[in-house]
């Protein structure tokens, strides 16, 4: 990590100058204790926007239109609802999406097209379009409304998830600021994971695309609790340059540092979504090293990170080295036995594709912390990357199949 | 199900003519109630053989031997253990491979080219050879042999899985039997699923590769129980001509007789695995129509027989349609909202896209059985493809992370 780029004490996405949020109770969220269940995001002044949203062929229409508009570079502000996911509901989807949006832009004093519409919540039921019409004008923004929207957008988060860097250059202070929700699982249909991200650096409209999708490729996409991924996942980042300074194209020398701090933030935001994981006791992270290349590096450490039997040995305290390089050996990336090293938090227990004696119930207790760490280095090139996971426990199991729709 | 193909009550692998089996106790399983844990399969007259192996990989020296073997032709008799996997051991592997296989051929006065050698069991442990050159030699062949040879394979199995179906064609019967081994999952690195097949059918090697290539891609390869696959899966098929007639081969008038009974046996022998699979209480089949291509459906039955969510709604019988649709939208098939219905036991609860009003309550009953269906048609093309698997419970969480290496 850069000591350039600095973590905020409190931060969230509102930190970064020039941003504002609010929420309020609409009635649509009932399972929560938290009950906020509306929330808008808005940049005070115009901005660039950038976003990447679900592969999931199925996708819920407030989806497909917030991508339009990003891709059409007019959106300056957003509005999401939890409990209700607004998809695989017919032709109502779209136009409640649509309707959603007006209201918000009409509250906001803003066109449409540059409100980003998003949901968070069970698949297949309609959004209480008199509820939502009611709740939006109630929302009141403030440069203090990031934790209020971080709560909004919880569906079965234990606490919200919000953080915040900052970095100097030129002569002053670029900060960046997100909020992040999902995915507890806990309840059915509502893996969905959203990030709201606002920084006040000037960036220009592809490189902010650039940035985004590659810090997601890296911390979002990286993340796996049970490896289902959902209709709405969302990552939507807003910079409206209230920092000043030149503007951050790809050729820009401050590129390189936005990109890292964007990455860590990003990169923090999704180890918290993972540690709030349904049942999850343990964060665990599998490092690669040494693959061919940094994709099949990639595919090894997600491989790793979601096979069910290393997750529930993860649980157990496990050091089952088997199951680990087991799954290594299906990843698809090219494996060679006998130059494989594997290391559990930094202790080594197998080299040269051979187990290594190791003092068991030491490792045991290493395992035992709430941070366990796989490292495993293949010896064939210079490709790494990095997954975390979260364990397997009965109590996933135990939600999961307790709840019925 | 052709009316041709009849399944033979207590049938096995030495139901067909000319095969023999035998077991004993070597001293390597030490955890299953059955102690049974090497076994000989013989066919006594040369046959032809085929086999399909695992992809993962990591491997085992028996896999990689026997590959060589079965591709060159050459394989009549399968020596086997349970208890240990001869994988991630180094070098010691391969020489352990080949003694055993050389110890077996000669006990049956058989050439080393002719055996193949297969192992079950933990990874990272060598095999006990002295163990092993006793017990070989006391292994007693026999035509009822095969309910022996299922037990001596079986590792973390509740009981031993075996088979025969016949039909009759140019007026002689045509036999083909198996047992199949795991994969229950409950030890670590124990996944191995192994199916031994034979038949006293007279068939030509190539298309004896491509039959049981065939079958294999549409039972073993359509079961999962946790999406870890092993080092050391194996199907292995012998074809001795017992029978008589004329030799099978891709233009045969019989060919599809055969890959229909292949099939068949085939899948009945992977249900018995998933049905058999850690914690499982239920099996359940997804069934794709109207993909794109058999290719896309088999995609898309796989996703959704894996996914931890789906399988812990089977587990909590709850018909929970969002959690299914998603997996299929993940899955890389093409998918179009508007054009999907899905079936819960042929209930039909989602048509065009949207959830038709059901009768909960039914559902629910229908999920309670022992079996549950779910047929999704995509109305795209004529693809298809049937996917198994079993439920996620509690159950296979303990067991998989109370256990210490």
């Amino acid at each position: 990590m850069s000591r350039k780029v600095q973590f905020i004490p409190g931060g969230t996405v509102t930190t970064p100058a020039g941003f504002q949020a609010g929420a309020t109770f609409a009635g649509i969220k009932t399972y929560a204790q938290d009950k906020l269940d509306m929330g808008l995001l808005y940049s005070t002044s115009p901005c660039t926007c950038a976003a990447v949203f679900t592969t999931n062929r199925i996708q819920s229409p407030s989806v497909v239109l917030s991508r339009e508009r990003v891709q059409r570079g007019s959106v300056r502000a957003a509005v999401v609802n939890s409990g209700i996911a607004n998809v695989l509901v017919g032709e109502h989807g779209h136009k409640d999406a649509l309707e959603m949006g007006d209201l918000a832009a009409k509250s906001l004093g803003l066109l449409s097209e540059e409100m980003a519409v998003l949901s968070t919540g069970i698949i297949g039921v309609e959004l209480p379009m008199a509820l939502i019409r009611a709740a939006v004008p109630k929302i009141e923004l403030a440069e203090s409304g990031g934790n209020a929207f971080a709560r909004a957008i919880m569906t079965t988060d234990t606490h919200p998830k919000e953080a915040a860097v900052a970095y100097e250059h030129g002569g002053r202070t670029v900060t960046i600021g997100g909020v992040v929700k999902g995915s507890g699982m806990i309840h059915p249909n509502m893996a969905t994971m959203l990030a709201f991200l606002g920084t006040d650096a000037p960036v220009e409209a592809a490189f902010l695309q650039k940035a985004v999708k590659e810090s997601a490729d890296r911390s979002f996409n990286m993340i796996t609790i049970d490896g289902d991924s959902s209709t709405n996942d969302t990552v939507l980042l807003l910079a409206n340059g209230a920092a000043g300074g030149a503007v951050i194209d790809e050729g820009s020398e401050e590129s390189s540092l936005f990109q890292e701090a964007l990455t860590q933030l990003s990169e923090h935001l999704a180890k918290e979504v993972v540690r709030d994981g349904e049942g999850a006791s343990k964060l665990f992270e599998v490092i690669i090293q040494g693959a061919l290349s940094d994709e099949e590096a990639r595919m090894a450490a997600r491989t790793v990170a979601s096979s069910s039997l290393v997750k529930t040995a993860v649980y157990g305290s496990d050091p089952n080295w088997g199951r680990i390089i087991a799954a290594l050996g299906r990843s698809g990336a090219a494996v060679e036995e006998d130059k494989l090293a594997l290391y559990v938090s930094d202790v080594c227990i197998m080299e040269d594709g051979l187990p290594v004696p190791f003092f068991k119930d030491s490792v045991v207790l290493l395992m035992k912390s709430p941070e366990v760490s796989f490292r495993i280095h293949l010896n064939l090139g210079k490709g790494a990357a990095t997954a975390w996971g979260c364990d397997l426990s009965e109590g996933y199991v135990t939600i999961n199949s307790a709840y019925t729709t």
